[in-house]
This record gives structure tokens, sequence and C-alpha cells, in this order.
């Protein structure tokens, strides 16, 4: 069924997003934090990037006065599971039919090229369609070197991605879809 | 000799840095660029973790106007080099004698000891004494387990550290330390 706008689809996508009480990138802290505290793995969000350019001394603290914010040229997060480098980033698109190209800055495509050329595992994960899918970086660096299309098919990502189960602890157990694809033999 | 307050011998320490146009931070900024660029490897330094609490619209882009400096939890940088994780920090002292561990927050210890426990390589760029030295996180992890010192002897360092070599291209070649403790055989 097709919504004028998507607009209603969309607002419905949020309050069930609502209902749970966390957006995505709370979502993946709160996994991150239960995968650092289980001592599993040791993921972090990087801070986001800005350049200061004003700082006030406080009362009791410094005080960033005027900064700005700066392109990432990696993606937002990075860490180590079982002895791998892990760099992904998470996305959300409010597009049902297929996931915009330009979510995605062409340097954290080459960043995420570069990962995986020196042995790194990178990934997205993707909101869409009110499911949270993995999606290997080697398959959208494929999407991308055979398909002249500025998305990618929400088929292509049912296919070639895996839906992230929903859990309490984590929230999002993204690891288990990495061991799946990288440490079958475990 | 010793100068009182070692305020002259800072002093030169700074004009010698000032003379190569570079602190410590960009001289592995320049480095980690150099590295990338060569495909050696992929070094990133982590933005400086603020918590940003007020953002206006300017007439160009959007701009911070009030945000607080954060402890960090990890190190500064990380990244990933021959399919290994690295996690590293820079550090500064002008004490002569010993390398005072209020440098390192204790979080930032079990995070170095943690990283190297899930199979990474951990350590600190240390500059002291007009040197940059390479102390690898197992030497630092072992003398705070069998010492009660506050402080990391200058000895210490010189024994158990390895000086980073100063050239053009890069600037600091501290991959090559890595190379001769982790990657012998290569």
């Amino acid at each position: 069924m097709n919504y004028p706008g998507s607009i209603k689809k969309e607002y419905n996508k949020y309050t069930s997003y609502a209902n749970r009480g966390m957006n995505l990138e709370e979502l993946l802290n709160s996994s991150n934090e239960y995968y650092l505290l289980e001592d599993i793995a040791i993921i972090h969000k990087k801070p986001t990037p800005i350049t200061i350019s004003e700082v006030k001394y406080g009362e009791k603290e410094r005080v960033i006065t005027k900064a700005y914010f700066r392109t990432p040229s990696t993606l937002d997060y990075n860490g180590i599971y079982k002895g791998k480098y892990l760099d992904f980033d998470a996305k959300e698109t409010n597009n049902r039919t297929s996931f915009p190209l330009q979510n995605i800055h062409s340097h954290q495509l080459s960043h995420m090229e570069s990962v995986i050329r020196h042995g790194g595992i990178s990934f997205l994960i993707i909101y869409m369609n009110d499911n949270v899918f993995y999606l290997d970086g080697i398959e959208i660096l494929n999407f991308i070197n055979t398909s002249k299309r500025k998305s990618i098919p929400y088929s292509y990502i049912e296919e070639h991605g895996y839906i992230v189960e929903k859990k309490i602890k984590p929230r999002l157990d993204y690891l288990k879809i990495i061991d799946q694809i990288y440490f079958k033999e475990d």
C-alpha cells in the first residue's frame, strides 16, 4: 500500500520505535555496553566530530561556546571482537523500497573498502521497514561495483543482509550475525 | 644538571618542538595520514568527546553554542594494521625522571588491559626528555601490577620502551616498532 509522501507510514514506524523507548543509536549503544560488561567485545561509538573554535572558563569547568560539525571521514563505531577489527555505521531510512546511497558519504565507502582490504570487518546496521538489518560491507561494495543505481533495493537488503534479532540482552545482537558469517567453525 | 622548577629545561623542550613546527599530536596525525595515503594502516584520532547541550542554526550551517568536555573512557587513537586492532594514546610529560601515572585515567588502563586480552595491540607514545618513546601496554600493565609507585621511572621507559624514529615520511614511524615486536617473522 502506498501512503502519499509516506508520511503516515513514517509516523507509524517512529511510534513503534517510541514503544521500545530507544532509537537505533541508543539500541546499539546499549548492546555495546552489554558486550563490554560481559567481556564479549570492545566496541565504542566515536564522538561527533567537531571543530572547536571558542572555549570559555565557567565556574566549575571549561565550556565550549562555539563549535562546528565536521563531516566524518570514518564510520561511527569501531572496536575489536574475537581478535578482529570491526568498523561500522548505523543508518535509518523512511524509504520503503530502497536504501538511498546518499546516506553514506563517498569517503565512508572508500573507508569500508579499505578496512576490509586490511583484514577488518565492515558493515552497516540498517533500520528500514521496521526491521533492523546487518548488511556486510562486501555486499554493499559488490552492489556499488555492479550497479549504477543510486539506492540499494529493499529486496537486495533482504536477500544479502541478515535480520538482527531484537532481544533484551543485548538489545540488538549483531555479533551473532558476525559469528555466522566470519566464525562459522566456532 | 638541575634547573630550579625545571622551568628553563621545559622551555627548551618546547622550543625544540617549535623548531620542528609540530607538537606530538600533530606529528602523530601527520604520520597516520601518511600511513593512510600509502595504504599501510588505517588509524584515526577519535574526536574530542563532548556533550552538546545547545545548537543554533546559523546562516550557512548549524553552530554548537554550548557543549561540555567529557572524560574519555577509551584511548585517543585506534585502527587496523596488518589485520591487527591497534588502540593507543599520546602523552607528554615535563617531568624528567618519571612518567606520572595520573596522566592515564583508571578506565583507560582497564581499557588497555581489555584490548590486549581480546587480541589487540595497545600502547602509549610518550614524549619525555626530548625523546619520543613507544611503550607497550603489556609493559605498562606489568609495571602497575608489580610496583606500588605512582609514576613510571624514566629508566623503566628507556629499558622497556623503544625510541620512535623521527623522519620526514612518516614523521614518527611507530609502526616500525610494532613490526619489531609483533611481526618479527615478516
